[in-house]
């Protein structure tokens, strides 16, 4: 059977293979697909993940390893890892999700592993779900520098303007284009001060939020 | 000893008592204190109240298990919480903080008690941490209400505006007051086609434009 390799290079063979199917099933294609399994998967990753750098990095403070954290878990890393899986070619999409190449879609793919996941922690529990999330992470792990992690943008404009006693940038939405799903967001950032304006756009206001920080910390630095 | 009754009211006894030692410690006493195991404890808390809602509400969907989660792991229940354990009798604290009072603070309160929890973690393994965390908050689950939860009122804001096709609201932070550990923002949120302008402060960015939107929102309600 197809899942049989999948199951390998999880390094776990589902003892209810309904949770394996239900946490491959896009909410495209039918019911119970894989939303509230990603919920849980979500979770039990980011304890996990938590739990692994406390006891690797005992030098490291909070902030740090809460940083260190948010670089592993984020959409681009869980995206790597299912690509490596080839987790796209298991999915199980609607029509109009595969015509549209749903099945290599950075979000979708991204969800279906946290929802895996999460089927392995209901399947076998923590330590079973533990197992899978070292085995697919240990040469991200591995590699961490933590030294290296960098500061997100805002974290760094605001660092540094607060350094220098300059209020913190103000951020605000000037735009929004596009239908509920796949929206865009032009952001505008805003040091009064410094009489600095930049602009930064993204899927959603966070992300425009940081490019946006970013554009005014790179020409502060100029 | 003292920390007898602290370690029944949790059902578990540690066998390291210095990790129950550290999770009680806070910064401003002594080393090791307990910001990296509450970072810790943060995720394990997280994973076990996400994997109890999952299974307790099968009919919920994953927008209302977050919602439902976030209100059950928010700084005011982990304070009260914390509050019922008299965690602020144990806790060790160093001079200014027990001078200002800090043994009542809720963010010390609520920190303290994450902390608690990833000690027990430590200590005895994801199964004990669990028994410890569904002991704690058997209540607030038990009387939980998912139909009830509140969303956040930036959320209530947001759907109210573009169910009207209205473009988004503008938050800005207009001032930020006192020195960076007891930093008070002030933030304006702004609904510019209906000429609408008010204010929320907060302890954090977050927490002001929350309290901007929910006035904003009030105001519209009227």
């Amino acid at each position: 059977m197809k899942l049989d390799s999948l199951q390998e290079q999880l390094g776990h063979r589902f003892r209810d293979p309904r949770l394996l199917l239900q946490a491959l099933t896009h909410r495209s294609h039918s019911t119970p697909h894989n939303e509230r399994v990603e919920f849980l998967g979500d979770g039990v990753l980011n304890c996990i993940v938590a739990a692994e750098l406390y006891t690797r990095f005992p030098g490291l403070k909070e902030g740090e390893l809460s940083r260190l954290r948010a670089s592993l878990v984020r959409e681009e890393r869980l995206h790597e890892i299912a690509a490596g899986l080839a987790l796209g070619d298991y999915l199980r999409l609607g029509e109009g999700e595969l015509k549209s190449g749903g099945f290599r879609r950075p979000s979708i793919l991204a969800d279906g592993l946290e929802a895996l996941i999460g089927a392995v922690f209901l399947d076998g529990g923590f330590e079973s779900a533990r197992d899978v999330v070292l085995r697919l992470y240990r040469p991200l792990i591995e590699s961490a520098e933590p030294s290296a992690v960098e500061k997100d943008p805002k974290t760094q404009l605001q660092e540094w303007l607060q350094s220098r006693r300059y209020a913190l940038p103000q951020y605000s939405v000037v735009a929004t284009r596009g239908a509920a799903h796949e929206q865009r967001f032009e952001v505008e950032c805003l040091v009064r001060e410094l009489d600095l304006r930049t602009v930064g756009t993204g899927t959603s206001r966070r992300l425009a939020e940081q490019e946006a920080a970013r554009a005014a910390y790179d020409k502060l630095q100029q």
